[in-house]
């Protein structure tokens, strides 16, 4: 059995996702471009098969600020988009994930086979999770986007600029506090952590400052990961550099002896964190293993952030294509809300949706078990499938609360067994969701063509509309989140977060809307909770602005916002031979 | 006066770096590669003006490994680099430089006028001075490479890329440390910092792995700036991909409960960290205002480290042009010293010197001033001048020591006085010293030719050797360095110096060539020591080893690895505009 012949072995499953991707002959990236009507002279070459788009051709694709910039704008801003914007989101996913960047490449390469000008748009890796946990974050099998081993090491540098710009943020202020500290910082109410692109817990709390006068002064610190920086963030919901700076300018780093906020603008630093950050900014574009362009930018934290992808790669895919398919973190609960009252609001509006579901999934909240126990979800139950698609169909509502038309995808595994997948479908369809199997691991874009047909079918048939009006109180806004998303019975604040509410709206910040960090692993707040939990109460146990990114977050839970290595960390497993090929990173 | 005009003042100097970058009308990158006997195919694009060279490509030009990678090859290994090669080094500078890069760019350009097909080789910016201290890294005037902007903020990522690397090495150990700690680690012992390219003094001294079990182990902790990574230089020196994973899994990253050392090969990450470098690896290719090839590569530490660009760089240039004019940090006690003694073992020997020298320079050590009193320095004073001649003496004494042939040159600055100049110029002559005036940063070539005819006159007439025997005892080597270099009456050993000699021949690293830290501002170990000291002891306070790199580094004072920012950092003038253009870097 040849390497280079992923697809000769016994199940016609694919060898490994290394394997497909050095199997494929990639078109020149120019060629790509073009077909999305974009030049040669609109894209800049960042290595073989990688190119970031000009400015100027950002600009001609969907023109200057698409928002007000300050997350108040109004939700149908963006008339001008032509293509069809197509959400992919999910059921409460498993640890291991439902496949949605998958079924959002291969959905792209599906509507591609039908013959229809397609752009698909996901994340950009973070090098954290590549040498942690194995496993890549760029699609798999024959739905991926490539090159795979560029895209998840360094890429082009987006990740990295963002890390230069945090940490040039952080060094402005302590040197403040350094000399002479005339803003009046107070060391103990700094809120602007360190960031760093890796798995690293011995950073998650530390002292800096330390060494005596002539190395600053001492105080807590932290770091995170570069994703769930602020900026990354602000990256991901700029609509052009003056926005962008705009963003950065109002971050709130720290607090000063008045209770103030104080800024990056207070710091004079506004600019030089643009500058660095004007690469960044430009969307990548390369393509999937079956040649449809793919904008592969940004990467926000889903958590204590919106965690999609940028809304200038959505915008541009969304103006040059006729469909763009776009995908949002975890399950419709939190993507697909935070897409929906966040991002819409900046200027890109869900044509349909799409909520990934699967048998391991489903038969999870049908056994009501721990989220963790893989070992259980291997045995076959039907039965226990079926019980699960309560929790399917509640994400489906969810976008559809949302005026967004929306239909289920079924991605197969290659284990999953036909009276299972039976089972899952038949109970879907018996709610009378609109539902289609996709093999796009498997078979490519080939495998989705039921799925892209059932997309074009419904996409178009709604009206969007956010959930909430802005300018409604923040108790307010997380209160329409918990009961109508969630499904909580009621909210209540711990820990001084009623406090925070009241702070953040003296701050000027009551008009954000509300980014709601809680566990994907239930629709309630207790990640062992499966299936519609009813009757509970969402606790909120922190408020704080993300003025810069525009929104407020509310954190139910300690959120991990830097991961730590685990024991065999799949850093061990990866190498380079001498021609500079790189191995196990699948 | 249009601002696309730079030269059109009165004095005919450049208005600033900027407008001669942005009124230069770039080649295609392709065309430059040409230059130098390369294909389209020998290239890859990143960005407009860039390109990094294939593994292919270097290995077509170099061959692979060049020397024996253990810093104990035969110093004559490069018998098959055609080019000549020619090292540009310095008198003692004060800070702000003498215009080494200016002068590497502008002897490289006028070698060109003459008809020689040449590049150069000069080293990348790290962002910590970019925000630091106004300043560019890459020449400057008609004599700077281009692009710009992007060298100069992120350009390729390879300094990104080793920040990574570095981080990833570091959170590897505090895992083990965290997971059971079976390789019997010592958290008091951990000698690995953790690095950002960041000018930030507060990260200097910290404690991490604070909050608990779950967060990793307690431990003090340093940070420096990514230059000052002993990754850096095993970039610096590696002479392929399987060198560079050699190189990367022997450094001693801390000493276990025996007291031996503990490297990435015990932790099993040598081949990630090398993953995350194989780009980096790849020479960078830009081109000079005047479209001269120019390899714009790595940057290692000048101090505790040997501070050259890349090795790879270096032979390829070598390789593939008919002269390669690189350069070496600080002045030849330093720079041309680490260069003679450990880079050159690895495979590129000097055919030739250029010793730069200023009106400034000599005149601070004929009025022997504080480096730092650059206001006494602007008061013109010919006997001065005339009289710190010693030290660009002693100089270019130390370079042909190595049998390397040497010239001096002087680097004219608009308001160096006709008097003052000619003064410089006769005085080193009087000692027979070949010299020449360059007014590269004003006039780009045609200002280096006078320089040039120099270099070919005298290039190719010596007959390299270094200046010890690697297989020698530590400390001989070190007294070679301090008596025959700084000129030195002794060397005395303190803070257990003495003992760390033993160690590092006990761990078996006694046969590397060693690399002593010492001021630049002063052939002394005193900074504020001018001209050429006499009389005075070389005090040895740590001996540590880079068995990476492949160096032992002697400290002969603390060295600062990580900068402060100063009050009014150079951020605060940087921006970004609407069009991605930014400004406020020169």
């Amino acid at each position: 059995m040849a390497p280079t012949d992923p697809a000769s072995d016994a199940t016609g499953a694919p060898e490994s996702d290394l394997a497909v991707a050095r199997a494929t002959d990639p078109r020149p990236i120019e060629d790509v471009a073009a077909d999305l009507g974009l030049s040669a002279d609109d894209v800049e070459r960042r290595g073989d098969g990688v190119a970031k788009l000009t400015h100027a051709a950002v600009r001609e694709a969907v023109g200057g600020a698409a928002g007000a910039g300050d997350g108040a704008s109004a939700a149908d801003a963006p008339g001008e988009l032509d293509g069809t914007t197509v959400l992919v989101t999910g059921m409460s996913p498993t640890p291991k994930g439902e496949g949605k960047t998958v079924t959002t490449v291969g959905l792209g390469q599906g509507l591609a086979e039908l013959g229809e000008r397609t752009a698909v748009a996901v994340r950009e890796p973070s090098l954290g999770p590549v040498f942690g946990i194995k496993g890549g974050a760029a699609g798999g099998g024959y739905s991926q986007v490539l090159p795979m081993e560029a895209i998840n090491l360094h890429f082009t540098g987006d990740i990295h600029a963002l890390t230069s710009a945090h940490n040039l943020l952080a060094a402005a202020l302590d040197n403040r506090l350094h000399q002479g500290n005339d803003a009046e910082i107070d060391a103990r109410r700094v809120h602007w952590p360190r960031a760093l692109d890796v798995n690293d817990r011995a950073l998650r709390e530390t002292v800096v400052g330390l060494g005596g006068t002539a190395s600053g002064v001492p105080r807590e610190d932290e770091f995170v990961i570069t994703a769930a920086s602020e900026l990354m963030a602000v990256l991901g919901l700029a609509s052009d550099l003056e926005d962008l700076k705009a963003r950065i300018g109002r971050i709130v780093l720290a607090v000063d002896a008045d209770g103030e906020p104080v800024t990056p603008d207070d710091l004079g630093v506004t600019g030089a964190a643009a500058a660095l950050l004007r690469d960044a900014f430009r969307p990548n574009l390369v393509q999937t293993v079956e040649g449809v362009p793919a904008f592969v930018h940004g990467g926000p934290f889903a958590n204590i952030a919106h965690g999609t992808n940028t809304l200038v790669a959505d915008r541009v895919g969304a103006a040059l294509a006729d469909y763009l398919v776009t995908e949002a973190g975890f399950g419709a609960d939190l993507g697909a809300e935070k897409f929906g009252n966040i991002v819409a609001r900046e200027g890109i509006v869900p044509d349909v949706a799409v909520v990934v579901a699967t048998v391991r999934g489903a038969k999870r909240h049908g056994l009501e078990m721990w989220p963790t126990d893989f070992d259980a979800l291997a045995e076959p139950d039907p039965g226990a499938v079926r019980a699960g698609v309560d929790n399917v169909a509640k994400h489906v509502s969810i976008a559809e609360s949302f005026g967004i038309p929306t239909v289920a995808a079924i991605n197969v595994f290659g284990d999953d067994t036909e009276a299972e997948l039976a089972a899952l479908e038949e109970a879907i369809a018996d709610r009378g969701i609109p539902v289609a199997r996709s093999t796009a691991y498997r078979d490519g874009g080939a495998g989705a063509t039921d799925l892209a047909e059932l997309v074009r079918e419904r996409a178009g048939t709604g009206s969007f509309s956010p959930l909430y009006d802005v300018d409604a109180p923040i108790r307010e806004k997380i209160e329409t989140v918990a009961r109508e998303v969630y499904g909580a019975a009621g909210v209540e604040y711990v820990d001084g977060a009623a406090d925070d509410v009241e702070r953040v709206e003296g701050w000027g910040y009551g008009d954000l809307p509300v980014c709601l960090s809680k566990t994907p692993y239930s629709l309630s707040g207790d990640a062992a909770r499966t299936g519609v939990p009813e009757g509970w109460t969402l606790t909120i146990r922190e408020v704080t602005p993300s003025a810069g990114a525009g929104f407020v977050v509310a954190k139910t839970a300690d959120v991990m916002t830097m991961p730590g290595l685990p024991a065999e960390p799949a850093a061990e497993d990866i190498d380079v031979d001498a021609d500079g090929d790189v191995t196990g990173l699948f």
